[in-house]
């Protein structure tokens, strides 16, 4: 048995469980979204950020997927937010088991919105189906105008992309509008919002973006 | 058979390739290095650098690994660099038997210093050894001072860490005497350099480094 036949097998697999993950989201009218990024683009800072914002409007769930650490669930916890830690111990990306199985140590009931934070990757997660209603990826202006170009996969899979950093747009070397082309020329689908956790420019917007899908799902 | 015993397989075939390759790299007497980071962390700009700095002094070679594009290898080139590009088409890491083939496209005759820059990936790259001497983790700044506990292993797999992007310490939560703490907490032997393209601090320091690095192997 090749190795691209065990690929398959496992993506198979990945996504009929993803499946009934989505099935159970859906039945609970949750609106669920995958997070992705490179480690550091802030995935974290924009849900502290977004549970802030929404305090009081929506009420949010987190799943938190790292390498080793508890980390990220233990910052959106702060914020009185439900949180559930998956720690991959190496795995590169979340697969559909991994949280339908966190999903277990979670109250859903009651959310309106449950974020699955993947772990810090842009190329592995990509394949990987959730259950999620859709994939939202981070790019931070430090890393550079040219990354949709150099990681297709994962910009081709999103719905919306948040360019995070735009407070740190004077001091690196990264256009706005050659990073927003290059996107689109990749999927011009994208939904794309520009934010930064210091200065909390963007955030609004992305959350009243949260709020109608919400508002839709229910 | 299971996914972890194909995997195990992978590994061993791996290694098998990579022995072939650090004898001919030895058998030549050029120091290699695996460059790994997230995507974005600088690890071409560090080679911009880096050769403008070597010129004369050392002769140095690049294998670029990447998603999709060949930006990287025409980058270094530039600068009068033999460079090949490996396009992994949607591969999350460098592995040794992409090696052994790029190289064969490259002249390693007359070089002192070979660079595999792997894809822009803090974790899958860590269990791949590609036959190189050592594998050097650049980290910047922004990504954040608890990035070397979130994903130990290819800490812990690296000999040298450079800390890139420290121009940009005014404007980042990230504290540099953290940041070594946590590096040093998972492998103590790590040699820390620290790094910034933009004003070229610290690549005096590195280049000096690799230039006895490359002694020691002649």
């Amino acid at each position: 048995m090749s190795v691209i036949t065990i690929e398959r097998k496992v993506l198979e697999k990945n996504d009929e469980i993803a499946g009934r993950n989505r099935k159970a989201f859906l039945s609970r009218r949750i609106f669920v979204f995958d997070l992705v990024s490179s480690p550091g683009a802030g995935k974290t800072s924009i849900l502290e950020c977004t549970a802030e914002e929404l305090k009081g409007d929506l009420r949010m769930g987190v799943v938190a997927g790292d390498v080793q650490t508890d980390f990220d669930a233990q910052r959106v916890a702060r914020y009185g937010i439900p949180a559930v830690q998956i720690v991959t111990r190496g795995g590169c990306h979340l697969d559909a088991k991994l949280v339908e199985d966190a999903v277990e140590r979670l109250d859903l009931e009651g959310l309106d919105l449950l974020v699955l934070e993947n772990v810090g990757n842009l190329v592995c997660p990509a394949n990987y189906d959730l259950g999620e209603a859709l994939k939202v990826v981070v790019l931070s202006t430090t890393e550079g105008e040219e990354k949709p170009l150099k990681y297709p996969a994962v910009f081709r899979r999103a719905s919306v992309l948040v360019v995070n950093k735009i407070d740190l747009l004077p001091y690196v070397n990264c256009s706005l509008e050659t990073l927003r082309e290059n996107a689109l020329s990749i999927n011009p689908d994208l939904r794309i919002f520009e934010t930064s956790c210091t200065t909390r420019a963007g955030i609004p917007e992305w959350c009243e973006w949260l709020k109608t899908r919400a508002a839709e799902t229910h």
